[in-house]
């Protein structure tokens, strides 16, 4: 099988504030031949992700900036599809970080099998994939999160907040969220089960608002969101209270400095720990998050939503719409 | 023994700003007679410490606010001049949280005997007291110091700064600093040891002086001022680099709300772990710091300086000396 037109999404200029279509290009260049050990992918969901707004960047990061008129790259879902490697049979299912693109070869290194679940493909892209290890990661092992503790989630209809909201309620907490929109809202309380919901576009007052959805004040903070939204909750913690410090989107986009929260001696006032984290460098502990969450998922106990877009060529609209709130849980392209 | 006038420093009004001396009154009261099990206490030594201005504000803190006509409270060194309990004879030393007063009784519960010693007294409220205590706890408990951390302190002359530093120079580190004058970056240099030292009165950009101060970065920020120091020393941390906060003395007296650091997401970026605390939380440490402590100065390792003022009516002078940078080293107030 020989790929003539392999399409695949370039950044041509690096975003100033919020991505735009001109940032980007769609090309086609052709797949190489396969070489003895070499197996052919055809991608068949993608994944954007807030995460690469940053990456997109030309600064020192936890991770390289991505390339100027180089395809771009992301979590993906895709199946062999031709394969002289024994151990990635024709028709087997791959996830890799190969996104972007609607082809790709690879010797077997950078691409890892699908457990056998009767559980959607695309899953291992939101809930059983990146997504759900931040979440899980970020509660279990940054927050350190404790039976009855209260917790607060910014962006909480989000791919990452939505699960935030489910593990935190699995473990006896009281939980509290942010959502830009009333039918965000009717989700969380409707369908996750979380105890109070606050419309931070609608809130006269953010503050306020926070402390009325969290009466008992703020043990663990899941922030996605930065900006307005951390001063708030930083005067509503409690005493030794943790923050998992796992995005800041509201600052992604800013083209000058913002001034940050005036209130920090907080962090002393009140004994606070924050810290951020990266979710690739817990990554050892992805088998073990895999197992309790698939039996989570098989229980019934966490369910997930997903936002899709269709064609390679609509990935930067999906990127994009990230920033705009477009999404309810998992924003992702699926490929032909 | 009839103590006809005790004279005590009260808080008469909040401040507001920089505290004034019209905001203290120097008051006497007798003292009552003891009685059975009661000793009577003449204090030597006051301590004043930045820590006290957030008491004097009426808001929820982790402590409560020192109260108006009533008087302050603080570390303090004093001699057992008359006796009613066995277990603190006349002529024992103690220290106690009962400062801003020249006398006091007490039932035994609010004194600790000093450990027979041939260190000064008044070490007692620096460098074996809270001040030594706090330096070592946030040190080594909060910011968890591995030998070889590139270690940054703010205000590195102060009470705290200095006993910082020479831990960390201790424990293998290397060592920069921030002071306000060039008598004190000459003591940390000549008789700390201390690697490099910034002032951050003279320098033209705070950030690139901390920069060319630290060239490899920081490990280990531990933080007593706040503000500008904050926020440039975030952009110059390592990844997985600690933040004690100790304090945030820029924001102490602070009238109106000030805009914060913009770039907390580099909390995320380098996976950063900024964490409060308050000493009086690990108090039940102090023993084994005392003992490492005592260990310490009797082989010379650590040394300290004091900024005395004297006489009780001098303690809020003393005390708003501090925000001024009058001290190098603890502040004391050195009673008759």
């Amino acid at each position: 099988m020989f790929i003539e037109s392999n399409r695949e999404i370039q950044l041509v200029r690096r975003p100033v504030g919020l991505p735009s279509k001109e940032d980007f290009q769609l090309v086609s260049r052709p797949v190489a031949e396969l070489k003895e050990g070499e197996v052919l992918i055809k991608n068949l969901w993608l994944s954007v992700d807030p995460y690469m707004r940053g990456r997109m960047l030309e600064r020192k990061s936890y991770i390289e900036p991505f390339g100027l008129n180089e395809v771009l790259s992301g979590g993906a879902l895709g199946e062999v599809v031709e394969s002289r490697n024994e151990l990635f049979p024709v028709g087997r299912k791959v996830s890799s970080m190969n996104g972007w693109r609607e082809y790709f070869t690879s010797t077997g290194d950078d691409i890892q099998l699908l457990p056998s679940t009767e559980i959607a493909d695309q899953a291992f892209l939101s809930v059983l994939g990146m997504t759900g290890m931040t979440a899980f990661t970020g509660l279990t092992k940054i927050a350190e999160l404790k039976q009855g503790d209260r917790v607060f989630v910014s962006a909480a209809s989000g791919a990452v907040g939505a699960i935030v909201c489910q593990i935190a309620k699995l473990k006896g907490c009281y939980v509290a969220g942010s959502v830009g929109s009333e039918a965000k809202a009717r989700y969380l309380l409707d369908e996750l089960g979380v105890d109070a919901v606050v419309n931070y576009k609608t809130a006269e007052n953010l503050q306020d608002s926070i402390a009325k959805a969290c009466p008992e004040g703020i043990d663990v903070y899941f922030e996605n969101v930065g900006g307005a939204h951390f001063e708030a909750v930083l005067n509503l913690m409690n005493d030794h209270g943790r923050i998992a410090v796992c995005g800041m989107i509201d600052q992604y986009n800013a083209t000058a400095p913002q001034a940050g929260p005036g209130n920090l001696s907080q962090i002393i006032i009140k004994k606070l720990r924050i810290e951020g984290f990266i979710v690739f460098e817990h990554w050892h502990d992805y088998p073990a998050f895999v197992e309790q969450m698939m039996q989570w998922i098989e229980a019934g106990k966490v369910s997930w939503k997903e936002t899709v877009f269709n064609g390679i060529e609509q990935t930067p609209d999906a990127f994009i719409g990230l920033f705009k709130g477009e999404n309810t849980g998992k924003m992702l392209v699926k490929l032909a």
